[in-house]
Order: structure tokens, then sequence, then C-alpha cells
């Protein structure tokens, strides 16, 4: 027992927020979108804006799965904050925790949530998923776009067996929903050499 | 477009902090940790005092795998913040990542970085593991320990596939240092009534 000063910082918050832009983005947006591609559409645009503001190419959307109530929206924010937990999904699901104060998003909205994605969620967020309580997972990419521009996906059950393995669990699963403009997005961030991470 | 107000709590930070406990838990442990029991006890100690003050009962610690140095602690703070994603691993990752200002561990600390866990990862773990650095895992309690008190791990390969799949990415892999101590604490949880979540 040394008696070395505790690391003050080890005390100190950890902190993260939705980019500054944000604010703008969400503005003039309805409270509520109707349909899949609607409702991707935003997660999509996430992504788009995201690569522009030197983000990565991956964004996400929380919806009232029946009342199409946008609940948060998500950015990847690996590189703003260096906090590699933070893909997209994460912020989405997290921030949604925080603003309803609930972890089991199932007990707080009536109807079910449903998440958004611009792309084949990954091992870590795929795990992350099953305990956050959504009940329907709808992903526009999928994983061979994301590893054409040099993204890994980690080890996962492959396809159809990890959505089998989600289907299982009580989430339902959509795919290749706005697959091509969330691959645009993709393409755009490699031809602007975007960071591969 | 309706022009709903923008939802204000969207745009503040989501944070969270290691226990109030932890700066006393620290203060008289000796910088670094030579042996592998030496530094999974800092990881279980964090288990067995967060059954203690209400939280889940899983810990985990980061070293400096050459140097022994004691980089973050983590402790299970799903149920105090709501957030599900604060499993004791994503804790210390987390933490060690902002204070180093660094997501990728292996570039901050010379010699490797050593996850400490006093359980299995989960699902979710397993994946976040792969994106922040870390060149050794080192594991108490098994899945089974985990199942026993009810708690679900969630879709992942089989051991040892799993644990080759990390070790194909760099990442090796010790099983069941301390097992039992972690799995006396396990078995407090259940004794008190814990909440499974």
């Amino acid at each position: 027992m040394c008696g070395k000063p505790v690391n003050e910082r080890l005390l100190s918050p950890v902190s993260w927020s939705l980019p500054e832009w944000m604010g703008q983005f969400l503005a003039p947006l309805p409270s509520h979108f109707a349909t899949d591609e609607e409702r991707m559409g935003v997660a999509v645009s996430c992504a788009r804006r995201n690569i522009l503001e030197g983000g990565g190419p991956f964004g996400a959307a929380l919806f009232g799965e029946e009342s199409g109530e946008l609940l948060a929206p998500g950015v990847n924010l690996v590189l703003s904050t260096g906090l590699s937990i933070l893909h997209a999904e994460i912020v989405a699901l997290t921030m949604a925790q925080q603003v309803l104060g609930m972890r089991n998003l199932a007990e707080a909205i009536r109807g079910g949530v449903a998440l958004y994605t611009s792309c084949e969620p990954c091992a870590q967020c795929h795990g992350a998923l099953l305990w956050a309580g959504i009940s329907r997972l709808c992903i526009a990419g999928r994983r061979e776009d994301a590893e054409m521009v040099g993204f890994n996906e980690g080890p996962k059950s492959p396809w159809p067996q990890w959505g089998e393995e989600l289907e299982e669990r009580g989430i339902r699963i959509s795919r290749d929903v706005c697959r091509e403009e969330a691959r645009a997005v993709l393409d755009a961030y490699r031809a602007q050499g975007g960071v591969v991470y």
C-alpha cells in the first residue's frame, strides 16, 4: 500500500453530447414519422451530415414503433470523443435511456421501440441491442457495404443466424431499407478519404 | 414539417461517474500490481463492494500489461444510471479512454493493456473489447456462473470459439483466475435477493 494519491480524473464524470449541429438538424423535423423509409431517412441523414462534420459514416434513430415518434437520433461519435463504444446505435440507445429515465425502453414506450440504423450493427452493438429493450431493428446497409470501406464488424454469427438470434430474443428485423442511400454515404466517406477506425 | 420544439434534453450531455465510494476504495491501493491474482483482486473487490452499495455483481479493472499500473477500475452501473451499456468492462474501458485521451489504448500505453473482469464478458462487451485496443483479457467467473444467478450473456460463439475469435484479433485470454472469489460475489448477490437485469 504505497499511498499514491488517487487519480482525480478517475472520479470525474465521463460525458459526451450529440454534436452541436444536431440542434439545427432536428429543429425542422416533424415529431412523428409514419413509414420505415421516412424513419430510416432520419438515420441516413444523420450519417450524411456526420461525415460532412468530420465524423464517421454511420447514423441511427430510435422511434416509438407504433407511434412513430422520434425518441433519439444517433451518430458515430468515436472520432470526436475518443470513446470507442460510441457507435451510432449506442449513442441513440443511451441518449433515449437518459432522456426517458429508463434502461428498459420497452417499459418506457407503449407499443415498442424500433431502432433504425444506417448499417448492420457490429458485434458490440448487436449485443447492446438486447439489453436496451427494443422490439424491432431496421437496417439499411449490409455488413459488406461497411467492409467495402474498410470497417470491420467483428465476430458475429453469419446472416441469417445472427438475425435469428435476435428474433429469438424478441427483436424483429428488417434489412435493406434505404440500402442504396446508406451506401452512398459510405462511398462519399471513402471518396473524401475518411479515417477507418 | 410541423416545427415541434427540439427536445432540449436530447442536446444535453449524457454523463455518468464511478460511484462515490470509489475514491475511498482506490486511495489505499498501490499504483502497480504484479501478478494476475493481485490485479484480478481489484476487479473482484470492485464487484464485492458494488453489491454492498446496491449495484450489480460485476467488477473490472484495466492495467498496463507490462507495467502493472492500474489504469481504471470498473463496476456495473446499469442499475444506478439506467444505462444498459454500462457493464463493468465498458465502464473501465471508457474511463481509461477518457483519462488517457485516446480511444486506442494500445497506442496510449507501452507494453499493452490488460482487462481483468470478474466474469466472462457478455455479447456486447465481447464486441466492445475489440474496438478499445486491449492486448489481453483475464477472466474470473465463467458464463455458467453468471447464468446460475439468472444473468444472460447473450448470443456469442461457444467457448473455446469465442476465445479463438478474440485471439485471432490479437487479444490473449486467460480464464478461471480467482474464479472462486468471483463466484462468491455472485452467490452473495443471489443470497441478498439482488435484481437480475
